[in-house]
């Protein structure tokens, strides 16, 4: 049989266990030119937060009824005369959050597992890494000496962020919740230093972390920290607008009120999606791997096991208790 | 006598009668090496409110028991062996809220005053002219066929970012308040369309009006209509943060909620502070003047006369009653 995770209810403010359901089918049958693969992981991201409201955004609502939309890695079980894909080839994709499904091949790519395990696709070298890398070098525009500030410093974007900003010889300071994140983050990740946010003195400590100001600032989750790092950005900041992680659960959204700190300092917040970087994923991916392997980057992943879990480990991502790549281990391997 | 308006008082919200006050002194004497000059207009401008608070900004703040900080426009009545200023030179410059000053020449331009007034010096072609010129062009980046939408579209910087808009073929549509300042925006300064704030509706105006949604917005008041053009933004929009005159006066600024529209549209938002390209205002000085000689820039001065009426002068930036470039005229021509 195949569990799937279906979106029942649009939440409000944070989904509740009834947000999706979880059903059986059977197992999907190839149609000519398909294949079927049986997933691995599912990634759980922040950006389902998103995918689950009806409105206009970069891609179209889950509608309610559908398997939950989610980025899966897997391998092909089966194939029904497909031109190209084999069984026993992992394919990195869109599979949604269910244990099988078929595919002709599209939006889906064959990863090589070889070197490193099919999870890394998932988290470093998956979208989260490529988040992390063109946003980064393409909208932060890093250079080196730069003063970088990173939220959710121990997460699965931020981590490598941080880490490629201190390759390219910035000071890197994280911001995470809890001591326990922030001695990953400066003692595992090689941040310079690391905020708890936790203990409630974000713009002091940014002070004291940032002497001469912040140059670039990578915000995954807006609200107050963005606002305490608007008092401090220095002449020419450039914000990355990557998430908001503490809003998206929120009715109204918290506006940073020291939005005007932009044009005393002439500063830049620019908004980025991933998706937009499709064709240089390849360029991404060869660099990071090279980093990885010259040890140079170190990634992490917290692994839920059983698709049952959705709601509960959909939850981690709000209370912070996972660490990287979160991901769903929807069958055995 | 020599009337000068001291701060006495830095404004926690609006201004008030005894923020200022008038003193009046021997007129100065020129050193050796100086220039004595009778100011005819002084420039009332909103970024004086932020000048009167004590915080690091993009310039020093005014000091109390200083004059106040202001642009003028004067004539040169006085030369103590000055090397190249004579009698009868007309200055721009830095003369602050008085009737008379001393200067060797520092931040202070002679202007041509053979074609065009000297009061445009303190308009089109002065600071207003600069920002709407550097702010619409290099930070807007506006292209033929852009949708442009200009707040304070009939103040001396929107109506003339605006009119630059229409020059480079973008449709234009301004905001502004009141029927007759729209009408003033659409049938004297050629803007396609004008949206009456007071009227409560603008996003529903700007769904109307923009039909396929805004790609460069220049803001010159923030607040909840800088949330309502956010929320209609296209794909890869810019947003030029000059200014934000209905937060000026207020305890705490109101922060855009529609941010995140930024990033799932990859926009920009980027603040400009028109002193940044002083080496190019001769340039942009050039090619206004050429467009208004041509007919196809239209510009217009509030002016209100005696120095004594700084303080309801200075009000009428908040409330709205003016056009265009609003001046005070110290002296008699």
């Amino acid at each position: 049989m195949n569990k799937q995770q279906i979106l029942r209810k649009r939440p409000t403010t944070l989904p509740e266990s009834d947000t999706w359901e979880l059903v059986s089918s059977d197992i999907p049958r190839p149609a000519v030119g398909e294949v079927l693969v049986k997933t691995h992981y599912v990634s759980i991201d922040p950006a389902m937060r998103g995918w689950m409201m009806d409105r206009k955004s970069y891609l179209p609502p889950v509608q309610l009824g559908e398997v939950m939309r989610g980025g899966t890695v897997g391998e092909v079980i089966e194939s029904n005369a497909h031109p190209t894909l084999e069984v026993g080839d992992i394919l990195s994709g869109w599979g949604g959050v269910q244990q099988y499904f078929t595919t002709n091949g599209e939006m889906q790519f064959p990863v090589d597992t070889s070197v490193l395990p099919m999870q890394k696709y998932l988290g470093v070298l998956g979208m989260p890494g490529m988040t992390a890398y063109f946003g980064i070098l393409e909208v932060g525009k890093i250079k080196e000496g730069d003063t970088v500030v990173i939220s959710g410093a121990a997460g699965a974007v931020g981590s490598l962020a941080g880490q490629i900003a201190k390759i390219k010889g910035c000071r890197v300071v994280g911001i995470a919740g809890g001591t326990a994140k922030c001695d990953y983050v400066v003692n595992t990740l090689g941040f310079d230093a690391c905020i708890d946010y936790k203990e409630g003195k974000v713009y002091e400590d940014l002070v004291a972390h940032c002497a001469q100001g912040i140059d670039v600032y990578f915000d995954n989750v807006g609200g107050p920290i963005l606002d305490a790092v608007l008092a401090r950005i220095r002449l020419n900041a450039r914000i990355v607008l990557c998430g908001a992680i503490s809003q998206y659960n929120n009715t109204e959204v918290y506006g940073p009120k020291n939005y005007l700190s932009l044009l005393i300092n002439r500063g830049t917040m620019q908004g980025m999606v991933v998706l937009d970087y499709i064709t240089r994923y390849q360029e991404a991916g060869a660099q990071i791997g090279q980093w990885m392997l010259a040890g140079k980057i170190q990634s992490e992943e917290t692994i839920v096991e059983g698709i049952e879990g959705l709601h509960p480990t959909f939850m981690r991502l709000f209370n912070g208790d996972k660490r990287g790549k979160l991901l769903l281990k929807v069958n055995a391997e």
